[in-house]
């Protein structure tokens, strides 16, 4: 072990990448308070206070909305595996590495899982699905509300609407769009939807915010084995969450606190203005990107506001490119998953990071690395992008 | 939703439970840096370096050194389920509420499990365990190394001799021992061992720190099926931490960074000194407690000395005692759990809480409660603590 290591000192990067998302100062001085214990009464408080501000966020009335100590990941297992027994078939829509992840996760679970492959880039294609279900006693269908490796929104009317028609579990993968656009869990008859801490809530990665509609907490308080995660299992966590504070884990004090602030700033702003303000923001990027010069790699009417996929030119060197950004400017942007890797740029206008001076700074940053690689923009795409966002929010 | 959500201003407690333990102020610091992304080059490094720090801690030289992106119950968790395949035969000495969860998250994990019951208090009776190891192929010997639920210290050593002659994985619970005590991971031939981030280290709660053994990781390469979980894998989490950096979660830098600073902590005191501070600062509380006229509930040989465990004198509200310490000191002890509970208290003396003044303090809180309960205690304990201090380190 070397004698002298050295405290970090963390630079401060403009993250513009799909997550996390730029961490509001009250946020971070919250996260840094002291350490209070998991049964501390106060703690109480504050956990009923986040469920509650969670509600809100998720459109769910049902107290089975909490946190899991993990990350988004961890909410995704966690819905998964506490409402899947082994042999129940789910029919997941993939379009993505993250729908494709719950393929993975649910067989993990024991799920027989019906994955229904799409081009990555555009919505599920319904006909498809219900194509995919016939014949098939369906427990699950599956969906990613707003796709990280591809930027692509999926409206959850239909699934919802096939979800009812197959009488099946409705679960929905929020993490890239809770806090950024409705999830309407209750509207939406959503049984079960996660997300992450970070991303769309701006706090800090390592908390899950999950919520499970009465339906599916009936069927996890009637499982016939127990939930193979311990960790993770609702049954569990409900009574250390609920009024009764039996202990589960030492739940960190730190995260909920930061948590908390977070909420309560995206409480203080409004869903709807939030919501409004991220549209406005994708907008304007979008605008921009395309006065460059540059492709979107999904249509207009498949876009997230939150997350913009962009083409990598040919001959363009990915890594070179967002090595630059970073080195210069101390901006991060993320490159593609999967088969993407290496031609996809993926810029995050999420949470307190959407506002039209990082929309500004990323497509001035952007252009300059593009001349430095000999790849001349059109344009720097920055007055598209000021004139969309002029437009307002019609 | 209440229209005014107050922001969370947390008390600063005297964490003197077993777990959390106070927080230094530079490890609080290094938690409120500003976030970086998950990918970003500079966390490896910070990576690296936590991986070195960790296994100098668990005396291991195994690659496979990292953290769980969760508490030390997801630490317990991962362990277990990536070893586990269904069928095999686990041997769990029990002998506390902690030894009781690793056979629940065995059997979740589909192990047969030889749970060998022991007495709560004591260490594990090795004639026991071999009798009831007898005739099995057992796969797995588990046991915990410090008992939060009890205070009682469990030797590796005939435990790990156990498993060679069976020629299972040892796999240790250092929940409460990390930071404390040694494990020697290697000198003890431990397998798979897991804590949490907050006792021993000090740091805030919220992520787990794991070794495995090579012959562990072999174990795991090759697996027949899958780990259960997903999030917990090692297989993919190698190769987040290891070089390739393959995404697989977005890991909290906020967290790495404050783990990193706290284990900085830890090697400037010195392995060493650290440990003796531990050994010294329990039998300083062990003999405060004595001259209370309290009973210990654990004998002196059994005794771990960051966690004692003291007998609730009878008649004595536990919960009016502990509301009162919180309320008038700002000190948090804990209670007792499962059939100990309003038995014991339990009084923690971790990391950077194990001090003199920390005794002190909580021996002079405790004698003024139990006298407002009408108990008066023999004597306030602070002058036997005292002496037992200032009669060192032998």
């Amino acid at each position: 072990m070397n004698p002298q290591v050295q405290a970090f000192t963390t630079p401060e990067r403009l993250l513009l990448g799909p997550g996390p998302s730029p961490v509001a100062p009250s946020v971070l001085r919250a996260l840094a308070q002291p350490t209070i214990g998991h049964l501390d009464p106060l703690l109480l408080q504050v956990q009923d206070e986040i469920s509650a501000l969670l509600r809100s966020v998720y459109g769910s009335e049902s107290p089975w909305t909490i946190a899991f100590s993990g990350t988004g990941s961890s909410g995704m297992e966690g819905a998964l595996v506490n409402l899947i027994e082994p042999g129940d078939v789910a029919l997941v829509a993939v379009g993505g590495f993250f729908g494709a992840r719950m393929v993975d996760v649910a067989q993990r679970a024991g799920a027989r899982v019906i994955a229904v492959e799409h081009e990555w880039g555009r919505q599920a294609d319904l006909a498809k699905l219900r194509k995919a279900a016939a014949a098939e006693r369906v427990r699950f269908v599956c969906a990613v509300q707003a796709e990280t490796s591809t930027g692509v929104r999926q409206d959850l009317a239909p699934l919802s609407q096939l979800a009812r028609e197959l009488d099946a579990f409705f679960v929905v993968d929020a993490v890239t769009s809770l806090g950024c656009m409705a999830v309407d869990c209750d509207a939406q008859g959503i049984d079960a939807a996660y997300s992450c801490s970070q991303k769309g809530l701006s706090c800090v990665p390592g908390l899950a915010p999950v919520t499970f509609s009465p339906r599916a907490q009936a069927r996890i308080a009637s499982r016939t084995r127990p939930v193979q995660s311990f960790y993770l299992d609702m049954n569990l966590l409900m009574r250390f969450w609920g009024g009764e504070r039996g202990y589960h884990h030492t739940i960190s004090s730190n995260l909920l606190v930061a948590l908390h602030e977070a909420l309560r700033l995206v409480h203080l702003e409004g869903l709807e203005a939030r919501f409004e303000r991220h549209a406005r923001i994708g907008r304007s990027l979008r605008a921009g990107v395309r006065a460059m010069g540059l492709e979107l790699f999904v249509p207009d009417e498949d876009a997230l506001s939150q997350v913009t996929a962009i083409r990598i030119p040919a001959g363009v060197d990915d890594l070179r490119v967002r090595k630059r950004l970073l080195a210069e400017y101390g901006i991060e942007i993320s490159g593609g998953l999967g088969a993407q890797k290496g031609r996809l740029w993926r810029v995050g206008m999420m949470g307190s990071g959407a506002s039209l001076r990082n929309v500004v700074l990323v497509l001035d940053a952007l252009a300059a690395s593009l001349r430095a690689e000999g790849e001349p923009p059109l344009d720097s795409g920055v007055e598209a992008a000021q004139g969309a966002f002029a437009a307002g929010t019609s």
